[in-house]
């Protein structure tokens, strides 16, 4: 039998382990950084989540920084800030030319991100030290979100001088946390702890030790991953294309795609095991 | 004269009474079956709360479970399980067109679903004890949520086996509520008491029995009572259409329904009592 | 050299002061009537703000009421019960005209409340005692709000008859407060207190007197006054962009706006002065 | 057998006939009248449509008016301006609520024009001499328009002191019709023949009289009528929304209905069919 | 009696005139210019259009261009290319803050075109000879076009190394006009006559010679001047409304306004005028 | 020196060649098929068109089909008809489970359509002979479109029993081609020709000959290839913003956008050139 996490050991700064059945966990796995992102990062981590996506041996998902001092420190200050067209623009070029080539180079950054919203599972992302800029992007596009109580969560872009392009921005208005918070921190490019972070929302469970909270997780996954993968990831599905559109909307999708799901033999199933009290277990998606 | 009361005795399963002047309590009323929601219940609930929307002797509605175990316990599975395009599909005809009946259906039950959003007076939705699946569908889409302690609400439908589908994952995004938490809590299929819901926002006051819960219901519902039914019934009208739409949209269609409505003897009668603090009555809408 | 408040020194009802570097602070001054706002008043709030916006020496702003007693009684309702279209109304012409009228009117005072979101520096709102009606739909079109304890906020619109029309009601249900709970304030004209606004998020802050308060957010205007006005009032337009708009097209919009911004020297600054543990100053914008 | 068109003729004043197999004919049948609309008849036509959206027997429908005079001669002037709550308001309420009156009213009528859009099979609409008012308004809620020459279409309304208010303002912009050239006619109030009807695209064929118009309509009824029912009417589902939304939502929610649709039978026996040179025959939807 | 065109004599470079009883002629007046625009134009038509969309003795507007050679010669060029931000960018600045000052520029243009469109009046724009770059952002954003046969059209921009930036682009894809052709046109920055225009639906009507367009534009005018203003310019409303949303949030707003609308005296007098076949004359607004 | 060409050199169905400074000319190039789409092509056309759309050596592409006997016969009907999640669903998994892998396939095909319109260069495509099906989805994705009068132009899958998934459906209302016309059109399954489709604005030039059209296709290259590629591309990004919201949208991000691009050389190049009548050359971009 080939393990499942053959096709996940191509990736040098992301490991992919399998703790239980059906739930995979992500990490970012440049420690010595402090998970800072470089750009092979950008490319290799939409890799991993478009994997994971269609991948039938995973329906839920543990995403987390590798080491003890935190998620992820941002940037690779380093590297971004000589190369790339940000760090190194081609000054041959007009200034135009210039901010089209950063132009893409966001929106590519922004594919990257969005591969975690894009992903069919469930993602639940663990914040622990510093979590800083770049991975906050991450963090707001996964679906559930954990904290230590030492979590130094900031959007540090504001701090050097730039606003946050590749997702923070677009989806902090979407998260049900209260704006006049967000943006009194925001604009300060203050730090956040865990307990305050749990307060407002923003996280929804928060930990003394990274290890606590990487065993809560784990332990939420495998409840999800013993659900239905039709129902769960249906529910991901129209949950996110509810979120940024009017309800009558929301409902017509719903419905048009429910038409189908609610006769898969999932729903016999959890009836019938419902009734008879015993625990389903449901095939692959 | 006639009872107000008289076109609301044709439903076996609701009862909708009186107990103050302009507020009408409308209640589950099959607590025998946890106040399961089976196919004649979709249909009579639209029409009871169609009725209250354009009665002038109503301004406010209290929605309620009869009986002491809880608000909903959902669909009625026995029913849902062996009736209708989902339980017992045509299976002469092909796949496809059984999903296409489907659709049909849950169009029909959202229906339902939305008629106490588009009903023009405030409803308040009361949950004690369990409030499963289908009774969430309706409890998002009241005005306000009031629950006791011992609340069970839980979107059950991920439990057996699929997403929900007539309205509660279509609102919950719009709820002004943590999306980690709900999420989190979706996912899972978790049970939420009541005190958590106070603590994310998804209820606004707990109570420690069902009887205290009504009366500080009806408490409120009172005062809303004794408002302008054109400010009221305006800013519900108002909120719903701004929170789909942006702001600009909003603000104009506020200015063009309220150009007329400032214009009422309300306003007058309002800001003349303000001036001689008195309590001002205001015509029926 | 001429002192920066020179032009703001043509207004009567609201004092414009620069208590420290790039840091401006209105106030809306007409103690006596407990800063309630007449027809004039709207008119000149609109002209400060819109000065604030492109005035190079201002970054961010500090906007409260003047005098112990509170921060807006809302309209003026001497004035507005005996004047204008709404409270004097041409009844020579037929009735659609007259609401006709008032829709104009409603246009332009929303243009007033609006000009604070559209100015393009972060404005943070101080509410002290008494906070009624329009002061609401200007603290709303803020970014940041914070409250002393004695705060009594009100949507005083609907206890005198009518729906607010200049603002609240289309901006209130993007804030990221429970809808539940706001929905209970305002259908029941209920006066809040600081604390409770605290709770569910309206304001982020909480305080036991105006002079903390007043502090509080002047030390907070300091520090985002330090950051690059680039960065901040990126962010800024970006968040409020994306609010109104589905994730992608925030996305699309981000990369447009920031594919030029991320060039500026703020940034190269930044980072530089990041790395040398420096505290950078930034060019006017 | 039980006739197919039994629950179609408890209807005064539309003809549901079936002139060939899954082909419905309707006709507004009041031509003494010259097919001008009553209130009944505002609640007759939403239960013809939703009688056949949801008929097995009908694939394709085409409406038109009796009577050799003209389609429609608007709303009927007699009654609409001495009756309901625009001709008759209620004065013994205040402006504001005879307004709100009205736009319930208005909002029940748009529900009656909106049931031809909803209606989930094809709609042609045929167009003969008088074309005015409340027919345009239902003629640009079908799908497809054929005109006669002497066809005399009119926004009427704006020549008896109103502005259109049950679909035609909402729905002219959405037809793929020379802006200019539409509000040169409306604001004018200008006749419009069929020749000219045809030249800017509001209609797609003119005939020179009604019954080759009416020979032409059947004739394409009955080619439609031969094509797969899920294809047919999953082409106007998807059509009309995406009109209303970006392509980006289209495109999902055309996935979503078609993940499904493409697996019938009707797929499978079209291509053999095609390849085979055959002509298949589909099954009822 | 102080003649209407009073308030419009304060500008250098706009005729306005009152060639009949409510209709205005608006002349952009710089033909020795070939009436190009230069800054100071942009500042002025926006007061003009302002000042007509509140004068009720103003109810359909036509705006062409002074002299026999052209409609509008696009932006002066001179001028243009020398100051402001695009001309004379502000070098001492970085580029970013650069590009910061044109944006704040093209929105202040914008306004000055968008006032066309929000103009409460019919606008009827006519183009002769030269219409060339900024008069065609101005061209669309009126509501009815006519051209001259010798009409020479052209997004003339990106001739000179820039994309319309100040309307055209928006708002030609909402004219109902074939995109392939516009595209096709708009990409080589190829010139359009008048014919061609017309079969493509962009303008209405076209006319040998100037003269012929005027008149016909004025004879247009007369005809919707004695229409209801509240009818016409309702219309005018309700069609923008809609053009930029799904057709149901059009018919909201249409019932919303017109709830108020039809109880007019306008309405009366139409619908009595009709039945004894006089023509009414209508209050003004 | 390499060739332009080499990294297109890797593509089996999609020959790519250059013929003249600038203008890339793509053709599907599978002539003994009729040009039909495999699955494999459509994974090589989305990767030919990411590849030009950063190529800075193309501003401007024609896309046509190889062969005298047509652009297109639609899918490779026998592929589809026996593989993949269509044609050959894994009848293992319940019904639902092989409409998911259809949902994300069809995802999949509309990506690869979609690179035409993602693409940053104006895609001028090119019909003859036979456009069926496939073949249509790209070219409502193209910008521009000619035709011979000898097109067989036709939404084929209605006749073959389902509804177009992969765009057709979701770009041609949006095309600013008459709705009757269209819908009368598709579904009817009807053929049409050059000369109608040229009528109704899809295409907006008809030839003979397909060699004509080729020529005439190239020459409008040539000139659109000669104008600044900043100005260009940038009026192809703000048009396709601007076509899917609200016109207020539109001007936002064309301020935006703009705010840099007007900076570029090419303005001032293009500014230059004009009054000297000279004819500029610009930059790469």
């Amino acid at each position: 039998m080939v393990s499942p996490s053959a096709p996940y050991e191509q990736f040098t700064f992301f490991r992919t382990t399998f703790p239980a059945l059906f739930v995979a966990h992500v990490e970012t796995n440049r420690p010595g950084k402090l998970n800072a992102f470089n750009h092979e990062m950008f490319h290799e981590i939409r890799q991993v989540f478009n994997l994971l996506s269609y991948d039938p041996n995973v329906r839920v998902i543990v995403y987390s920084g590798a080491g003890p001092r935190g998620f992820c420190a941002g940037l690779d200050v380093e590297e971004s800030s000589s190369t790339g067209p940000v760090g190194a623009p081609n000054t041959d070029r007009d200034f135009p030319r210039q901010s089209w080539d950063v132009r893409r180079h966001a929106l590519s950054y922004q594919e990257s991100v969005t591969s975690l919203e894009r992903c069919e599972k469930p993602i639940i992302c663990l914040m622990h030290g510093v979590a800083f800029g770049a991975g906050i992007n991450f963090a707001t596009a996964a679906d559930v979100r954990y904290a230590t109580r030492d979590m130094k969560l900031c959007l540090q872009e504001i701090n050097v001088g730039l606003a946050p392009d590749v997702g923070a921005l677009s989806r902090m208005p979407k998260l049900g946390v209260s704006y006049s918070w967000t943006k009194e921190v925001i604009y300060a490019g203050k730090v956040v702890g865990g307990d305050e972070a749990l307060r407002v929302g923003l996280v929804s469970r928060v930990f003394d030790t990274k290890q606590e909270m990487v065993e809560a997780a784990l332990s939420w996954a495998k409840e999800v991953a013993t659900k239905s993968p039709v129902a769960v990831q249906s529910a991901k599905a129209l949950w996110d294309f509810s979120r940024d559109r009017p309800v009558a909307d929301g409902l017509l999708y719903t419905a048009a795609w429910n038409g189908t799901m609610v006769l898969s033999d999932d729903t016999k199933k959890g009836i019938t095991s419902a009734l008879k009290k015993r625990k389903p277990t449901f095939e692959k998606l």
